[in-house]
């Protein structure tokens, strides 16, 4: 999802090899309003989703995993044969409706479809750190897992993963959106079990590969990320006290400072979508918090204590001296980010069918190419 | 709770020592309307909370848990230096509002004066697991931790726990009210780790307890408790595929077997107490199931899939061939259990404020006698 026009792609990113698709597996379209989703070998198409790399709405069979595993288990072999540093980003969407597993792992969890793709993510995941010690590189390897989101609740039960405690689902501010669990393994460098309370976030995940590997960041431009190397390898139980800021398109919905969380703004969606039955947070109603209004607190948020309340369902009392002080810290944070921060030009808010996956590269050679209708752009800004 | 009236009291029911209370720690009162609630050790009392035994509402400190661990202390070690086995029911009341926590607990966790007596209930089971491997008989007892129903979430978040991903709290037949944690601890004989997916209760533990003291049952009655010592100790896998009754009152609310579970009747609480602000499920509200009414589903049951939704909010469909298959299961077993039912006199659903803690064995030693009003009893059904 980070833009499927050739000029987005991994491979002018920085990335030297890619095997994947530039979108999740939605579909099956007909070709006709809109093509099918093509999967890429490097700078070429090799196949279109459900044309040639088949998932079964019906039964939820798809060998997709099982591909992207072998992919990645041969990349890794190829560079430890050739004695090359690698970094692999091993994204698999199996979890992702229309939720998928091969067909040893259908129908084998207690937890349905879900689980059973949550099974054999497992499994590959496991594959994955076997061949790391199989080839005896396991010591001289940083893995790090976590997801992009939370459980997308408008899937669940079927085709979508439970928050636990938390409030809402994926697509909201709300830490059933947000938080995710993550794990790092490094044998030899990360000491099995031990828990980091450190808030972090994927953006630091670039920094904090560019310090594994030895790399000055560019000091041209301000990295929203932090270096996490103290915090994982050295187990340091000193928090650093950075913020965290939770947007919603170009809004900042809410900020998290050590335990607290306060909201800016609370939406989990509209009206309209609502009573048409998208729910993003089913069998959960917080009184001015889970708001079908995109409703505005930015002169007195909505505060929690995570650490009390993870569930974002007590809001702290404006009159107690601990929320003047949360707030009096949390300004001034706000303050600065917003005083310092240089919004970036959006990429993806124009829409234009015939820019859609028509004719990717590669498409002639498979006798795949689509005509697209003429272009007529439009601006379709994602309504946050 | 099981009655604070001289033939309810431990020593009545099989216990030979007995330090503790009838009841929970509610109060102060003044003594004109209400007594306040008596303490005892063995038949007399002692004194009673707020008077004797201190528990300060302002700043939540308190000594119980400390005594309450003393006494048990105590007691271990006697029948240990007697070589003499035992059963001991330690029942610490300090996560019930009023929160309390001794000194050197009260503002150590991060989880406010709830998450303090937790430490100290935590510090507490380890104190007596510690004695128990120091006096070197840990190979020879048994240990189980549990509770008795799920957080109170009309105390929280300041004086009451959390139910995760568990709909509704304590007083309510949802998974938030009925579902607990237990641990069971026996060296040598309990694998360090195992988890059991046995659904078990509370009234297993004392079948349970008889066969591990070689006692037989009495077989002039029906026992609701299922012997564990198979799941417990042979680390069985293979589940008793019993069923779990959910009562309120005498009405059978809901029925688990296997992972399902169905809702004969749901209620949370009265639109009465709930405009009153008494809320069982704060922040959350699923359609049809969190009902303010006591709303009757015994002729088509709401049906939940436990180990796919374990916060009860997606009721199966009835139109779905694993609804029809899991009805016709569970009918079964509830006319079964109906049909051999014998319903228990009720002890508790008088009233009369001429037997409360007036004057309990032992209070002229004491000079804590008060004087009771005439006796006036009326029936008091609490409303189901």
């Amino acid at each position: 999802h980070l833009g499927h026009r050739p000029q987005y792609l991994p491979l002018e990113h920085g990335f030297d090899e890619w095997f994947g698709s530039p979108n999740c597996h939605f579909g099956p379209y007909n070709g006709s309003v809109q093509p099918n989703i093509p999967v890429y070998n490097n700078t070429e198409m090799i196949g279109r989703y459900f044309e040639d790399f088949k998932i079964d709405l019906r039964t939820g069979e798809s060998n997709l995993t099982q591909m992207y595993l072998m992919e990645g288990i041969d990349f890794i072999r190829r560079q430890t044969d050739a004695k090359q540093p690698f970094f692999l980003y091993w994204a698999a969407d199996a979890t992702h409706a229309p939720v998928y597993a091969s067909k040893s792992f259908l129908g084998k969890s207690q937890r349905g479809r879900y689980g059973d793709a949550v099974m054999e993510l497992d499994y590959s995941v496991g594959q994955i750190l076997s061949l790391l010690q199989g080839l005896g590189i396991e010591k001289n390897t940083f893995v790090f897992f976590t997801s992009d989101n939370g459980a997308a609740l408008i899937s669940s039960p079927h085709e979508g993963g439970s928050n636990g405690p938390f409030l809402c689902g994926k697509q909201t501010t709300f830490e059933g959106g947000m938080r995710e669990p993550a794990i790092a393994w490094w044998p030899g460098h990360i000491k099995d079990g031990t828990v980091s309370l450190q808030p972090a976030n994927v953006m630091d995940l670039f920094t904090t590969s560019l310090a594994l590997a030895g790399i000055s960041p560019p000091d041209d431009r301000t990295l929203d990320g932090m270096d996490l190397t103290a915090v994982l390898l050295n187990g340091s139980h000193k928090l650093h006290n950075r913020p965290i800021f939770f947007y919603r398109g170009n809004e900042m919905m809410a900020v998290r400072l050590g335990q607290y969380k306060a909201h800016y703004w609370t939406w989990s969606n509209s009206w309209e979508e609502f009573q048409h039955g998208v729910n993003f947070c089913p069998g959960q109603e917080v009184p001015g918090v889970t708001t079908h209004d995109q409703k505005e607190h930015t002169l007195q948020p909505l505060i929690f204590h995570l650490g009390q309340d993870p569930g974002e369902k007590y809001p702290l009392s404006v009159l107690t001296k601990e929320y003047q002080e949360v707030l009096r810290n949390i300004s001034a944070v706000v303050q600065q980010h917003q005083k310092t921060l240089v919004p970036g030009m959006p990429q993806l808010n124009m829409c234009d069918l015939a820019v859609m996956n028509w004719a990717p590269p590669g498409c002639e050679k498979l006798g795949k190419c689509l005509k697209p209708p003429k272009s007529a752009p439009w601006k379709c800004l994602w309504p946050h």
